[in-house]
């Protein structure tokens, strides 16, 4: 089969031929037909962060397709069913945090793409467990980007318990925030996005954002003269982006964090967190059910995807498009 | 009446003769009995933080007593009463965060010894809305040290919903930390004093701690030999030592900061809060609610207060002693 | 001034010319603009509950005006403001559940037009501290109804926590009904509505629910084949009706009630809610800031009001209507 | 091995000699030690309830013992430890509920003593997933109840979110409820007993309950002049017992059951519900991470079990002398 091999950190990746995997006891064998490109395939290809990721490596955990073969035990799901393979390759289904049904906190976990093999090929190994069925009316190309961009804001903003008619501020409109911003409706609040360039604040407008915050300009007293925020959730892993959102807040506002900056090291004001009894909350991707829920909210009208097809041959070019921020919301790797 | 008088920003503190305050309509009179300590005086009388007090000024936000005169349209509390009079002196009750049970994060609140006179003097005008009654069975010595320490953790607590079994550690073992510790017995907790003083290791010891941390060793070594914490909750106002309890907590753990630090700053990991799902959060005091718990609790013989009476006239060299760390864990003056 | 009076129990109503009130301090004279006729008027004028209201009686606990006239010590609102007068007309502030920010189930409540005048009237007083301001972009016709029948079936859902893709069962499309199924949308959520009368399910389909069932076939295949129900709202105060929702919950569903039966009993059965977790609560209105939320959704397009404007003088006729079950969504008057 | 087995509904159960099983793929074999009696398993053999057991049936859901032979993929509990056995004999991992963290509700569970063979006799199996390891210092005998009786309790307690210096009621302080009454202090509340026999209210008061009621006489007077309950805990599956304890219960208050009446049905008046915001819930034991919580909370001292070692081969004896109420808090089979 056909994959794109991350051969030793920082080299390009490679196309190979490599040979299709056979399922092990409960595991699934996937056809992909789509698989988003995330920012963290970059930072796994690079070796960017404290924990390294296997290598060689095929990355890739927003992988969809249709099981074609399963392992021993498998009962669901059945060969012919469509499903995803995220970042939360496997949970260990017995720690303190999956017993307590936080499951992406797993104290032994598998994580696609990083430290098993992941969907950047025309076939892929999941766990029967931990796959997620995707809903007849969703596409491949369209469930991709909601297997982990859409996700992961979901589950960060849920982390944050918003209210209908509180201020969720989101920050960057990319392949995260371009769906951040319309669950943040989802959940009943107004929203504020906040971009640096015309094009994501145009796409913002378009999605329905009731304030769009330029923050070339003077962002604190935008989202000031906006009422300011009560929940930002920070897409750009910058510190000084952190920062700027967490002056933001109004009281009891809760400052969420998705995304790894190279440099780890945020800076924050602890007068203004106690006297306004701020959070600062990190939340990483999703549950099982919170990617259910997502596919059922797109399935029902609620989400757009916003994506741009590309070819798995392109995968060098497409992630220095990555790094110049030259891409719409999300680029998905045409598999079929 | 005897009153303690800041004069001006870094003064001394003068004992002064100053007229006795008439309560205006909505106020009550209160004789006070005995006045807590606070560090946070110690900062309002140095004018450290970046909101200024009130100048000259008469700190204390712990004063304990009876009332003895009432405003007008008072009727509750009643001439007679024991009260106390706590850090919130008095909020609005019409903005949102006080129409949603959150009052200490009001808009547009009155702090006692901070923004209006408080207990640091024989007689103290409190708010009839904001005053809280004390138990018969509670002394006004042990009440006054509640009034904001006890508080102050107690509500710090609550605010990261401890379930029993957890592991709450509680890091400075002073006027706050030895009634954190206690609290977090309260909520069923485990507990982990942690502390760089004998005496004050000592003094968790007695009061129950499960486990006992000399941080002058290698505290992470010994919080993680313990199982890690769940909860942090952080008295000595300190970024490195917020710094090391982030490095101490458990996946989905909370880091509570209820001090403020003379450096405002505080750097903190990114990846490890991402990856972990931790929470920082800030605490301000607490409710009336939450006051009236903490008598109930003390009444109920669920807490200890360890304090010493001092007299009103040292009130200078009780400064010097609680910044030289010289003192057991609370110093009240005693007025009766 | 013209003001409907409820002379009596079971009286018909009459319409008067009284003297319009004057403001006491803290309370200010709404002349009002429109008004809208609550299934609890009739309770009221017909002295069905436990607890009785005051007699004569000027009933209403939708009216919307311009604040006229304000007494002493009222900085807020102003005169010229545009305000409603909900239920609560005065909560004291100073009880556990207040301070809690549970004003709604405040220890010593006034309720209006039934422990005190209401807004079936030219002009009513409020207490300044309760009365909640309208937006400009929403007209008095439509605050109307959001200001009981809004609030209370959005307290009530927001009181079961929902979670987006979860399903809401909104049971009855009357009044309350009609912008339930509204706010079960805003809180992200799938719905269904279930009703008896043809129009009553063609106005759910047109507000966007996404599954409606007629009650008069069998309810409980129709809500089974589309999934069951995670929260069931009931606003249909018949305790078959509540014994039917109930059996239709999924596991850890939430049955919510906020109307009163004249028969007050509910016979629910133990092992269902054991063995499913199932939540039976009540929801009692909504807080100030439930209701500003309220009307910040309606402002920014997310709800629509279903009414039809009606003069005062038709009052009884108007009662009748209602308890024959002819009118649309709600019936306001108009009093400009 | 010797057994107790139901051999049809409402036959004595037969001490009979069985083939010890052999452990499944995924299944452990427990050497019983301890075997605590619950009402169920009365229920279960007389098969009083819509779900019906299987049959013939060795009964038991609160066996304690040592893992002495694991199936095939079984890497923990190794032989040697010790473990229960509890009601939830497995739960599958991959439902909406399970995924939450809300296995006790999963949809495709397997109950201990009731869908599989449980705990009266000499060896049982269990799924390594699911039996929990018990501590060193908590003896098997002291185990057995706690694994049903204590962490039923303790898991409807937590789903009431008890905050300190709440009052919790618990009513009936036998098996269930001597336990409950400590989780109650443990949570940090306020305690009332309600029980009709003198032992029992002498236990309660041994136990450190803060009021204790004697519901022979009028009990709603006693528990209002203790100030009414905020939490009611029903323990006695009685109709009329839940309705009084509902009509004890404060603003707010939660009424949570856990046992199932021979008459399913409840009736609870709306009025009250309804205007005081009250929940009526049901719990059905708990998950994993409760049941370690709680032997964590045995082994910190912070409970005690009250119960008196039986013989097996007393068990029809036994059965006769729970019916008849004639027993200590726990009955425990001593398998040793």
């Amino acid at each position: 089969m056909k994959a794109a091999v991350v051969p030793a950190f920082n080299a390009p990746l490679e196309i190979r031929d490599v040979e299709v995997p056979e399922p092990a006891a409960g595991q699934v064998l996937v056809k992909i037909e789509a698989s988003g490109l995330c920012h963290t395939d970059i930072h796994a290809a690079h070796g960017d962060w404290p924990v390294k990721p296997k290598m060689p490596l095929i990355p890739g955990h927003e992988g969809v397709g249709t099981v074609v073969a399963v392992g021993d035990g498998v009962r669901t799901p059945k060969v012919g069913s469509r499903v995803a393979l995220p970042w939360l390759g496997k949970a260990c289904g017995s720690c303190r945090y999956c017993i307590a049904g936080r499951e992406t906190y797993c104290l032994r976990p598998a994580y696609m793409g990083y430290t098993i093999d992941g969907g950047y090929a025309e076939y892929a190994l999941g766990y029967a467990s931990h796959v997620v069925k995707v809903p007849d009316s969703v596409s491949s190309f369209e469930a991709a980007p909601i297997a982990c961009a859409g996700v992961t804001t979901y589950a960060a903003l849920k982390s944050a318990a918003p209210q209908p008619a509180e201020t969720v501020m989101v920050v960057g409109v990319g392949g995260l925030g371009h769906l951040g911003l319309q669950y943040g409706k989802v959940f009943g609040c107004r929203t504020i996005a906040v971009d640096v360039e015309d094009d994501k604040l145009a796409l913002a407008q378009a999605l329905g954002a009731d304030v769009v915050v330029d923050a070339r300009g003077d962002q604190q007293a935008q989202v000031a003269a906006a009422g300011g925020a009560d929940i930002a959730l920070i897409t750009v892993p910058s510190p000084k982006v952190m920062a700027a959102a967490h002056a933001a807040l109004n009281p009891l506002g809760r400052l969420v964090l998705v995304g790894l900056p190279a440099d780890n090291q945020v800076t924050l004001p602890v007068f203004e967190t106690v006297l306004k009894g701020i959070r600062v909350q990190g939340s990483l991707v999703g549950t099982r059910n919170d990617l259910a829920d997502c596919y059922a909210l797109h399935a029902a009208g609620r989400t757009k995807v916003i994506a741009e097809p590309v070819a798995l041959e392109d995968v060098n070019a497409c992630f220095d498009r990555v790094l110049a921020g030259k891409v719409p919301a999300r680029l998905v790797f045409d598999l079929n």
